[in-house]
């Protein structure tokens, strides 16, 4: 692997691990065994390492979302988006983790993730959208919208809702069974406008695929 | 007023506009134009007054929870609980703005605001029985117990929302307009509950009371 490549590797293991604000250059050149001059010919300062990957993530977020237009949607597909998203948030946790601060310390980012998030809020919306064509769902344009945006909100606050509400111990980390509930509780936010037809079929697949884990409510 | 009650009144006013890392005891104490000493008198650090400006914001949230029990919620209830609950955000904002951290670094707070969410819970699920009493919405146990657990999340994460998502400039502060926007996007989680009988009267108080703004979705 390249030196560049595995500097972003190890700067996203030790940014999940530690935190972003606990991890230094010198930090991520240490564990690769590198020089910190051998870093910095790769990447200016850290904001240049968290930016690359950014980059990383919301292409694999975009490409997750996507919404195939030579077929129709199943309900397995919703299982997949969700499975995809949270597993896509556990790999890059660190982000969602400190956003804010990350978005006031890097400009840059800040922009780049409000058109990130705009983007998102329209392929959630198209994924809504092909579950209503196929008529898994029934709802209108606005309560379609309203729930691309709460979609978006519990996705991204899930992390956080954890660590704050649930979490023993402050050290703890978060299990990847707790990341998965996230799934269960977003399709709640979907299930009201699921149709007859589809009703017991969908919530079927929701239990099999994401049980409500007993410690959630 | 007396001296303690001036000096939590301060630091709230500080945390609330520079973010409570930003804000010293000394700044505390400079701000109110009394000695550091005088402070120390009142206040052994900077978490005992963050833990008892959050034991004030408790007690408001659950006053503002009541559930009166000697008559029947009513649409305006709801529009009311709302209202406060938002209203106790913004009073209180610097709580929310960083509170993983803030809890991270003070264990008291931590476990006392991890009680103080499973009291929320059960009191916004008491709120959301009352109106399925009246038969203003309809809905089995466990999608109340969804929807209250939605509710929590978007509410105490409208701000964090608002701030990386939406805000052009990351020194802009939130406008009350957009925090009361958050109460029209609490009820879109409500709304496809709604019965027959109460749906066109409560989405018309909701839009009277809490339009949706242009710039939300």
């Amino acid at each position: 692997m390249k030196t560049k490549q595995r500097i972003l590797e190890a700067a996203l293991t030790l940014f999940n691990e530690q935190g972003e604000r606990a991890v230094t250059t010198n930090h991520i050149a240490a564990y690769l065994n590198i020089s910190p001059g051998n870093l910095y010919y790769h990447f200016k300062n850290k904001q240049e390492i968290i930016y690359q990957l950014f980059l990383e993530y919301e292409a694999q977020v975009l490409e997750n979302l996507h919404v195939p237009e030579d077929r129709e949607l199943t309900a397995m597909d919703k299982v997949n988006y969700l499975k995809k998203s949270f597993n896509g948030l556990w790999n890059c946790r660190f982000l969602h983790r400190d956003m804010e601060h990350l978005l006031s310390s890097n400009e840059a980012l800040r922009l780049r993730y409000q058109e990130f998030f705009k983007v998102c809020l329209v392929q959630v919306g198209k994924v809504y959208r092909g579950l209503r064509e196929v008529g898994m769902i029934a709802l209108s344009d606005e309560e379609l919208e309203s729930l691309a945006l709460n979609t978006w909100i519990v996705v991204t606050s899930w992390f956080s809702f954890l660590r704050c509400n649930l979490l023993i111990q402050s050290q703890d980390d978060i299990s990847h069974e707790m990341l998965l509930a996230g799934i269960h509780q977003v399709f709640t936010l979907e299930r009201p406008y699921l149709t007859d037809e589809y009703r017991e079929q969908v919530i079927a697949l929701q239990h099999a695929e994401s049980p409500k884990p007993d410690w959630l409510g």
